[in-house]
């Protein structure tokens, strides 16, 4: 279909590079121009609608200007809007809604985003509360300090940390994501340039996108980024900032070697860009052969904005994470943190210091690894013995999740395979939730079992295998 | 000083006007060019330079690209820097942290930022939060809708709203602050234009700063804004929103007249904008005289973001409040919600659910009350009885705040006046923080009683006439 085809210049007061970026702008609301569709070149447009390339020139500059479209070095303008909820990502995600209001027995959750089961002890929690609340009285409802609970910040220094870092450059936040959204206010401007892994978490792609800046995707491998990709981007154009899972990477699984690390700091300090690691798993992993060794512990030239979530596992409602920051960016990050909710809740910060700096977070940690074991071995060997025909996956070793590549005979689109799981109520997560284009990861998906016990794990791997094989018979004309 | 004289354009493959928008940024980036100012004409700066006009105008249009420069219709083009830091401002805030960090009980804070002194009962939500976490278990942890906890937005509606509002436009957020931030992400883009009041409250004023939005100021008058200026501003600018705060307008202490809720309501149907009502603490009217009417009562047209704080009268660090979307946003606003931490802590939603459906909410509103009219009244009787030679201020009849003018005669700077008063122990907020210049706000001062008990406050007001009158005798040369 031809959009321009419709347009006609008014001969009104209206300049005509405002009446042509006005026309484009309602295409990209209207959905008509998609997010990342390339606009028609200069020399084009401007023959088509007969006026002069300065018009069709300034109309673009406009729309770039107001955050509608960007430009790739060398190759064009392309569409761009602040929120891209196709109508699959709707369908997704009312479902959610839908599951965690009346979470029923039968139901298996395979998506590890709703949080029905809590393994936390309540009663523990109960009792650290009631403590902080004896202890500190109406301290408790107070901040003593606007970056986090001073007490809560040295805590998080010694026991995490060995206090290697600088207390001044920790700042409390109410979970990763606001982690990430802090992070972007702080340091990217519309229009800047960043690189993300491909698949990667959708929440940090909305922030981003809500940001308006320029999104490059960089494949993921084994055992992180493809680094030739990665350093042809930087070559070609200035990168703000990489953003990485360093553990567990969402959706993939996988984990960065330690040599991928250390090439990826060189190369942000040889190309000036900083590196967001998003640290949201890394005390669960299951195989020795893992070490743990995030990009901030590699990082001598003060290159990484660490962000660390306490939510997964640890308290899912109590929404508490923290930020370290680089000392170039430490006090922007801290007004950045101010500007977004002044602080986060003091007594939930006292509750966690208590916590952490008692021995229970040990034992806690050991049980939910413990419990997580179980199922990632469980799961894993139905996949190994049931499923070897028909999908190949990265061992994650670790964490929550798998991530599933459907074989060429047993390849049907996630979304429909979405669709008729959720019918006999289990739960996947299609990869298309992971990309920026829709026409990517159609034939993959990702299993979680985070909400799901070992007697679910059985039952749903088997709805899922008489699904795929019915999709797949049915596509065959059986 | 010229500092264009030092410009030079280099012979290089950086194009001019590259170089020449490079240059400015580095000089607003070292505030040698300050937020506000106005740039060189076109016309001038071409000569000088000895460039082509079309120069300057690519480097000033990228300028306005990258959010380093605004331009008002029929006026030129003005510099924007993100962050306004003044040293001022910096002292300020590092007077307020160390405050809060070592509370004596000699100092006297009359700039209400601080929350040393907490009325709430400790008691109380010890209990409360041990019944919810009996009632409701794990559950207590978890979210159960990602606009907020849903037993809590009934409640808020049916109390405050008399169910007059869709339970699907209310959205918890972590605080006034958060609902600024929300609102600014969701409906503000870089570069748009927006009315603030003149003076205002610095948080708001920094979270439009860092979207890059152009800001237009408007007086402020004994019942709201300068209609006639707002008017103005509305006739020859495309405005997107309104910042106003209906009841006791933070620093004024003045309140809308309903006469001019209507007009602006009016107006916002005409002009199409729309209005963020910040209600941070209407609970507290202490005169008949003053009904509570917010525009969002009397907006029959969907106009208005009206966003609500239980920071200052109920609980300061639980970080807590509630925004009602208009429809047309609300999908947009609960995206921004959620982009930016997911959602607000469950289980001090559940505590704030009980307390308000409870009864103990009004005794503790009312207990409130009656303490902040003692320090009201008797801070206005010493204004009236020992500073009328002194200063002029507008009765606010509620809320937590003096806004105070010196007269001619003892017209002194409030920003030495903080100085000098902070050797003393006694510490106020001078005009100068709630203006986008510096040169405003001079010889106002704001006295807040928050944080001030009646002994406090008039041995602070004792001070405080002493270190004028000391001023005024040392400029006269006494």
């Amino acid at each position: 279909m031809d959009i321009y085809k419709d347009f006609k210049f008014e001969n009104n007061e209206t300049p005509k590079y405002v009446q042509l970026a006005n026309y484009i702008k309602n295409m990209i609301d209207k959905r008509k121009i998609k997010e990342g569709d390339k606009l028609p070149t200069i020399r084009d447009l401007s023959k088509r609608l007969g006026v002069n390339n300065v018009t069709i020139v300034s109309a673009y500059n406009k729309l770039k200007l107001e955050g509608y479209a960007y430009q790739k070095v060398g190759s064009g303008s392309y569409a761009k809007r602040k929120e891209v909820a196709s109508n699959f990502r709707k369908e997704y995600s009312n479902a959610l809604k839908k599951l965690s209001m009346e979470i029923l027995s039968e139901v298996v959750d395979f998506t590890g985003e709703t949080t029905a089961e809590v393994l936390f002890p309540i009663d523990d929690l109960k009792n650290i509360i009631n403590e902080v609340l004896e202890r500190d009285g109406a301290n408790a409802l107070l901040s003593d300090n606007r970056n986090g609970y001073t007490n809560l910040i040295y805590t998080i220094n010694k026991v995490f940390w060995d206090n290697n870092l600088n207390n001044e450059d920790i700042i409390i936040v109410s979970g990763a994501q606001q982690g990430i959204d802090i992070a972007s206010k702080g340091i990217l401007n519309i229009n800047d340039n960043i690189i993300v892994e491909k698949p990667t978490y959708v929440g940090a792609l909305s922030v981003f996108k809500w940001r308006k800046v320029n999104l490059f995707e960089v494949p993921i491998e084994e055992d992180g980024i493809n680094l030739d990709k990665f350093e042809k981007i930087l070559q070609k154009n200035e990168i703000k900032c990489f953003y990485t899972m360093s553990y567990f990477q969402n959706p993939t699984g996988i984990s960065y070697s330690i040599e991928k690390k250390k090439r990826i700091l060189d190369l942000a300090e040889i190309y000036d860009f900083y590196i967001i690691e998003d640290d949201y798993l890394s005390e669960l992993i299951y195989e020795n052969s893992l070490e743990y060794v995030p990009f901030k512990w590699l990082d001598k030239r003060d290159r990484v904005i660490y962000i660390k979530s306490f939510s997964k596992i640890f308290l899912p409602g109590i929404r508490l994470g923290y930020l370290v920051a680089p000392e170039i960016f430490r006090e922007t990050l801290q007004n950045s943190k101010h500007n977004t909710d002044i602080t986060t809740s003091s007594l939930m910060q006292r509750a966690l210091e208590s916590y952490i700096s008692g021995q229970k977070w040990k034992k806690n940690i050991k049980d939910l690894n413990d419990e997580y074991i179980q199922r990632y071995t469980q799961m894993k060997s139905i996949l190994d013995n049931e499923f070897g025909d028909i999908l190949t996956y990265i061992d994650p070793r670790g964490g929550l999740n798998f991530y599933l590549t459907l074989k060429d005979d047993y390849r049907v689109n996630t979304k429909e395979l979405f669709m008729s799981l959720k019918k006999r109520n289990v739960y996947i997560t299609p990869g298309v939730m992971f990309f920026t284009s829709q026409n990517d990861g159609q034939d993959s998906f990702r299993l979680s079992f985070y909400q799901t016990d070992k007697e679910r794990i059985e039952k749903g791997m088997r709805i899922l295998k008489e699904e795929i094989i019915s999709i797949v018979n049915n596509q065959r004309g059986y």
